[in-house]
């Protein structure tokens, strides 16, 4: 049987074997999240990035630039990191660069892979129907917060290893953990959510409506891969 | 309010202050179990080593020589890993030195902190009523499985959360994840515990014994502290 596991934090990856794996890195608020949602309706791809300087470098190329400092767009910046800014008709067929910092990480430390797709609850289905038709061993990359757990990612990470869980099998304590998580929250992510760590540093009120969003489940059916190392495009 | 934190795993003990908080140092299964019930019952000191060597230079030195290698007492060794072992009336005032990898590991990366105590099931209450009185933030440290995520010890660090919620805040969503998890488990730990990865490691069904006696609470009412950079006394 084909096993799945996961990493809890990107800062935990030198202690798995990821050659011969698929990695499905996820940073559910809020950088897998916009990255579905925009390769979902029709951005020809993504490129993350950590630092607004590496981010306008790739706008001096021509890419749209897009991320958040401190909660507003920065300057000079066409987006911001709500996955409503990526839904938009203007951005079909264009190539945006974006800042996050605890996504781009897990994507940079997860380059050994067989190859890397992009996960969040928005395609959980279609992230399980791909790995299900593969043949290889899985490891979910939860993108953490400053290296630290958080909750949201291994909540993703549950909900993907119950719907797996025929298919795989996990060896690992953090499937157990992550799916008994996702189990008890399952009935209402949101107010499940509304104790973690990531709602008490909200500062803006409108970020509720992203995070609401960013928990429902399968409103697109696209699988996004990396390619070239760190472009993230329609599989 | 004081805060209390959980590091999941040694490896992750690079992200957090030590300097002016409380480590509790957690290895359900055994080590800091064994310590508890040893120290509880009489034994003077126990000297927790990574290696079979360092424990055989104590040895040399006349500490009484504790621990396995694959399931079985090292050859020359006095006492094995279970916490049976260690509740003897022939060790009364005697010092012991053991030999266990992820515990020991725990507790050297910890060394920074204001102090470090001895936590396990065996002796909750009282390390909860501790630290009620001490005026320092808290960090509970998981000694995980060869620096990955264990469920036992994460079950541990949600028992302390839930027993100190009325006196502690905790910040990071490992304490809400860890209480979240015992929650669900705490009506029957052992059950629960027969999915982890411990259980399917187990190749002599006589340790079963050795887990449920880790898994009951508050066995003892002693809280074991590290003195000298490494040694386990009682308080």
């Amino acid at each position: 049987m084909k096993k799945i596991d996961i990493c809890l934090t990107p800062n935990l990856l030198p202690l798995y074997e990821l050659s011969d794996r698929i990695v499905v890195v996820v940073d559910v608020l809020r950088a897998t999240s916009s990255i579905t949602a925009g390769i979902a309706t029709g951005v020809k791809s993504i490129f993350p990035v950590a630092e607004v300087a590496a981010c306008q470098a790739l706008q001096a190329q021509g890419y749209i630039a897009a991320g958040e400092r401190d909660g507003k767009m920065v300057a000079g910046f066409s987006l911001g990191n709500s996955p409503f800014d990526y839904m938009n008709e203007a951005l079909q067929g264009k190539s945006i660069a974006m800042t996050t910092t605890n996504g781009t990480l897990a994507i940079d430390k997860s380059k050994a892979a067989k190859e890397i797709i992009i996960g969040s609850f928005l395609n959980l289905t279609a992230i399980a129907t791909y790995l299900e038709n593969q043949e290889y061993d899985v490891l979910i990359v939860c993108s953490g917060w400053k290296g630290k757990f958080n909750l949201e990612d291994t909540l993703f990470a549950g909900a993907l290893v119950e719907k797996l869980q025929d298919s795989f099998e996990y060896e690992c304590d953090s499937g157990l953990a992550a799916l008994c998580l996702y189990q008890t929250a399952k009935g209402d992510l949101m107010t499940f959510m509304k104790n973690s760590s990531h709602f008490r540093r909200l500062k803006h009120l409108d970020v509720v409506d992203d995070i609401a969003f960013c928990l429902s489940i399968d409103h697109f059916s696209v699988v996004p891969y990396v390619i070239n190392g760190n472009e993230i495009v329609k599989k």
